[in-house]
């Protein structure tokens, strides 16, 4: 078992906890930089580590494609090539694919696909994708899925279910066979599309496969934010409760404050250092929008305790009207610090069973806006 | 004075010294990192801080234009605005407006333009580029000028000169009338063009002015090497030897130990961090740039000393194929460094009087291209 529960909140579902992996401990409920190319955009990783990042997201489909895995092998994996010593989950690919490639085919055996980069023809297998994420000695793989798009009938969902399922199992026979030094854990995806019934199905016979963690996917993929409450509270108890829970894509205090509440330990999203380029930052009073006017002579930093609290609005937001790329380096900066204390402030709360409180005194505050 | 000597190399005229300012003594020879619009582009000023640089510069033409004098104010400054807390030299603007102004129309009184931002109307006389530059609070403030491209008639070069002559004395008026608290010195921009008595005529009526340190303009503008040698070896002992020295626009390793020779104690460019931008580093072996294939496989650091030694060449090139911001901050943070240490050794080398055998070693080796 790779995963140790310390707490769970006396009043919800909110949990705190250690996940073991190669590269170290990483405490939970945690958000996960996305460094889809080997690099989260626009930070350096040394930043991330002195900040007390434990775990990173890269992607197969990408490094796949680019800069290959010929590279990847010279190094001896992603650690090596992008000098990060701490963890790294790699996503399958699988909702690249689904959301990237300009073609793609799905069959029983895997999926065909052009690149979004060059228009090459690939095909990847769940065995495949397994062997790929060994050769980037992920601590934590994901298996190949097949996403699906909400409002897509019953049928197509319990087809591309059938296959997720097909294809986690011959995931599962793969990893067992990767080299004894690749000690990296396989996490499954439970699919299912806005359908109780798949959803059930696929978190039963995924659990049944006994894999090291578990992924909830096809969740906050643009449904609105009360349909993905009924779909987090109805999936996540289905969920082995002595593993890692990782709800995949989410990225804002909203959506990951309502999943550590329902027992979910892992998120990721590229939105808070994709909205950090854009100028826009996490504050406790909601985000705030650098290139707004009223920013223009305020000299108080975003926020006190960030790491870019040297700095004021004013000159963050000159650096963006001046398309400085200073700008984005220190707001991505900012968001992934912002949210590391969201959960470090969760975890508190959880540990003293005010998990609830604490996320309503939160949003409370995060809704009011930014004071003058 | 400003300016100390510490030693004059015996074979030649390069020498060390250090300038006092307000701010703190800047080591020289000293090349200057280029912050254009109050940031070094994609770098972070702490880490120029800790890699050791003294100095860097400002522009009054983009400051005045974008944030506008009214925000720099309110932060006391351009030190209190992008958080340096070492010296600032800022460019009169003189160069921007020649260069990147739409519009330009230059009279005895002052220079009228429009915005390449978004073509507003705006006038600047010495006096003005003064006061800016005491608001700025630059710790070395330069005269507005006259520039002129290669090529232009004898007349043309004298009339701008003339020009020049005037605004120099009529900034130093106005430098003289600052308030007790700026601190900041006022240098004097020799011009001429390409013609031997016109920068002759320069050099003698600026020093005249005796001002606390003397640049020379309108050099290294596209002009071929040689012409450049013959006329920075005819201008610079021209120039006062007990003041600093400052070649405007020089950045390439060939370019500053020429004028290291001659005595030139500072320079600056943007060349550094432009080229790196697109992928090309300075090394001992010359110029290597990322995306040549031959690094596609490359585990080495482009050199072992760089604050990137930590990443390939292989990573670097990724980076750089993929678009990924990382790889021009960690190029440009590169780049300067390589120029840093070039000062350095050069430094040192002037100490142990063989400035012209490391000069012509370090070229030699310059030149051979980067090794397999």
């Amino acid at each position: 078992m790779i995963y140790r529960k310390l707490h769970k909140d006396q009043h919800c579902e909110a949990r705190t906890g250690q996940i073991h992996l190669p590269h170290g401990n990483v405490d939970t409920p945690v958000f996960m930089p996305v460094g889809t190319n080997a690099s989260v955009k626009a930070v350096r990783l040394e930043d991330l580590f002195s900040m007390g990042v434990q775990l990173i997201l890269g992607n197969t489909y990408h490094l796949y494609l680019r800069p290959g895995m010929d590279v990847i092998q010279k190094f001896g994996g992603l650690h090596g090539f992008n000098n990060w010593n701490g963890n790294i989950l790699t996503d399958s690919g699988g909702y690249q694919v689904f959301s990237l490639a300009p073609f793609r085919k799905v069959t029983n055996e895997g999926v065909e696909f052009r690149s979004h980069i060059d228009g090459s023809k690939h095909f990847l297998t769940p065995e495949k994708v397994v062997g790929i994420q060994e050769i980037l000695n992920s601590d934590i793989q994901m298996v190949l899925d097949v996403c699906t798009e909400p409002g897509i009938s019953h049928k197509s969902a319990r087809e591309a279910l059938e296959i997720t399922t097909s294809w986690a199992l011959r995931a599962k026979n793969s990893w067992e066979t990767t080299t004894e030094t690749y000690q990296g854990k396989l996490f499954g995806i439970v699919q299912g599309n806005f359908y109780e019934d798949l959803r059930a199905r696929s978190a039963e016979e995924l659990s049944a496969l006994d894999l090291p963690g578990y992924a909830i996917g096809g969740l906050s993929v643009g449904e609105p934010f009360d349909q993905f409450q009924h779909y987090l509270a109805f999936t996540a108890p289905l969920l082995p409760g002595g593993k890692p829970r990782y709800l995949m894509g989410v990225g804002t205090p909203e959506y990951i404050l309502e999943a550590i509440e329902h027992g979910i330990d892992m998120f990721d999203c590229v939105f808070p250092t994709r909205v950090a380029r854009n100028g826009t930052l996490f504050t406790d009073h909601g985000r705030l929008v650098l290139k707004n006017q009223r920013y223009e002579y305020d000299t108080r930093p975003v926020s006190e305790h960030s790491p870019t609290a040297a700095y004021s609005r004013s000159y963050l937001r000159h650096l963006f009207k001046a398309g400085e790329m200073l700008g984005p380096m220190l707001a991505s900066l900012h968001n992934l610090w912002f949210l590391k204390k969201l959960v470090e402030d969760s975890r508190r709360a959880i540990h003293e069973n005010r998990f609830l409180e604490f996320k309503r005194s939160f949003l409370d505050l995060y809704s009011m806006g930014i004071p003058d």
